[in-house]
């Protein structure tokens, strides 16, 4: 991503300056990751707002200037001093924000960087990458005794101390009938199988995201070898051009035709970068067509409420095809 | 809080219906936490309307009647269905969420439910009491060793252990020159003096946030002995009628007396509950006046960039006086 082509973006969208106030876009465009409040004012003369508290790293890390935020008040009088009509500002900007900038300003809501952080340059992917090796390593040394929380606790250590900043979301740790929640918090029963672990790491902002499940009886086996048979397929069908929902589609129809279609009950996966769950998602809905460079999760699970659920996710790099870049089997069982 | 009394702030505010996304907005009127997506339809038959992921849980957990969310189609269909015109809705949704209803609805921002979460119920005050409690056991048995990063996640691991479901934000240790950053991330620095340790629990959802800081030099002792003086004169000087802006005035005029006032780069507190940051915050252009049963933190903090600072950090509750929650001695030393 350059910076010009970001304002060629905004220009063809008759944006004269873009305010940004999400941290990944704040990340992405200065490198710096804020602790609390911060904003980027986006145009040729880009310039990070920090908080006084963050004043002394935003100075050290940013590839932007830096200046310390004091009011929405001079904000707005310094974009009318610039003599801006018109701002872009992020859909995901609170309500009560954009209120500040309601009336004196032409807004126009658009996600203007979406487009540019799904397609991740090369050292995003390096970092992603990092970010995956990280996290396998971690999982190899785990220990599957204990409470649910320990083994998360445990996982996390493991990532801290190979090198992750911190886990890129909550661990999942749930086995036993536990394991039919999608996204059960770690528990305090002690684990049992099948168990579930969703788990990732984070390398310089940038994230990683796999699950395995452990199977004991034959039943969780069957099931595992149907989540195996539906990954690998929708695996098969990334491809530049393809729509987000075809592989969904495909994925689905793997489980349908087990039986197990409303044991389904989540999409197949979400493109991931500095953020988790990024766009375009796998899903059923969503029309987006891949494109080269994109990262994505691929995870189907069977979910049987009551009994146990098993779930299987790796991460793909959109090449002319897909390219695997988690390196455990899916059949991996821990220790 | 009876339901009854939003109904009628509602009615005063000529709402029908409000809708809630936010997590803890809909934990506090179902007492569900969702995993992800959910919202609340909130009138004189409010529903809850759950992802398939979550809907197991949400059952099983919530007290008001729960079913799926499938799309904001069917919900914008069943609003209409049933006459709605006018639509609460948070100040803190996004604007994306937003569009969904413009249009169709006449929509009153308005955070409905923030006069009611202010004033905590004796119910909610327990709760946060014994969070504060499980924050405390687990400091005193925490050894400063080893890096910054290890120094939390024993601490962490001691709050899980001893009952809170996860740690209520992350927990900063920041030790040495970094005690200069007030939101620093645990590094990988072997921890030194003076260590800030700023850490809390959660119980039910309820959170707590306390702040400690050990001392070695002299001047490190005199500089904790200004906040400690300046953390005394703020609590002395909250009481119901009290306006948010003065306790700040207070605590911040003692650090300025003695030379400090450009080292205080942060508010003086904040109202904590479901969330760690609630309304009203203790800052300097916080005009909100103090009520009964409030509960907020006080947390001066003095920051010399490139030397040292610290920061103490007590919760209080409002009553015809401040009650301290916590239990700590100020200048408690870790071991």
């Amino acid at each position: 991503m350059e910076f010009n082509d970001i304002i060629n973006k905004m220009a063809a969208d008759n944006i004269q300056t873009a305010l940004f106030f999400k941290n990944e876009n704040i990340a992405y465009l200065s490198g710096f990751h804020p602790s609390s409040f911060s904003m980027v004012i986006f145009n040729e003369d880009p310039v990070l707002l920090a908080s006084k508290m963050d004043l002394e790293e935003a100075k050290k890390f940013s590839k932007i200037p830096v200046e310390e935020f004091n009011s929405f008040k001079d904000v707005k009088e310094t974009l009318k001093k610039e003599g801006i009509k018109t701002l872009g500002i992020e859909n995901t900007i609170s309500l009560g924000i954009c209120k500040q900038f309601r009336g004196d300003w032409k807004i126009v809501a658009n996600d203007i960087l979406v487009p540019f952080r799904m397609i991740k340059s090369s050292e995003e992917i390096k970092k992603i990458q990092k970010a995956i090796k990280i996290s396998e390593k971690s999982i190899k040394s785990l220990r599957l005794q204990g409470k649910e929380w320990e083994v998360a606790a445990q996982l996390n250590y493991n990532m801290r101390a190979n090198g992750s900043q911190k886990e890129a979301f909550d661990t999942i740790v749930a086995s036993g009938t536990r394991s039919s929640l999608p996204h059960a918090e770690s528990s305090s029963n002690y684990i049992s199988n099948p168990s579930v672990i969703d788990w990732g790491a984070r390398w310089e902002g940038y994230c990683s995201d796999c699950t395995r499940t452990n199977v004991e009886t034959e039943k969780q086996e069957e099931i595992r070898n149907i989540i195996l048979e539906a990954k690998k397929a929708g695996i098969k069908s990334i491809a530049p051009g393809v729509k987000a929902s075809d592989v969904d589609k495909v994925v689905r129809q793997v489980i349908v035709d087990y039986g197990y279609g409303d044991n389904y009950i989540h999409s197949t996966g979400h493109s991931i970068g500095l953020e988790v769950h990024e766009e375009p998602s796998l899903s059923v809905k969503n029309e987006s067509k891949l494109e080269k460079n994109m990262v994505v999760t691929v995870e189907p699970g069977i979910y049987i409420e009551g009994h146990f659920g098993v779930r299987i996710e790796d991460m793909v790099l959109v090449k002319n095809k897909a390219k695997i870049l988690t390196n455990l089997p899916g059949d991996f069982n821990f220790e």
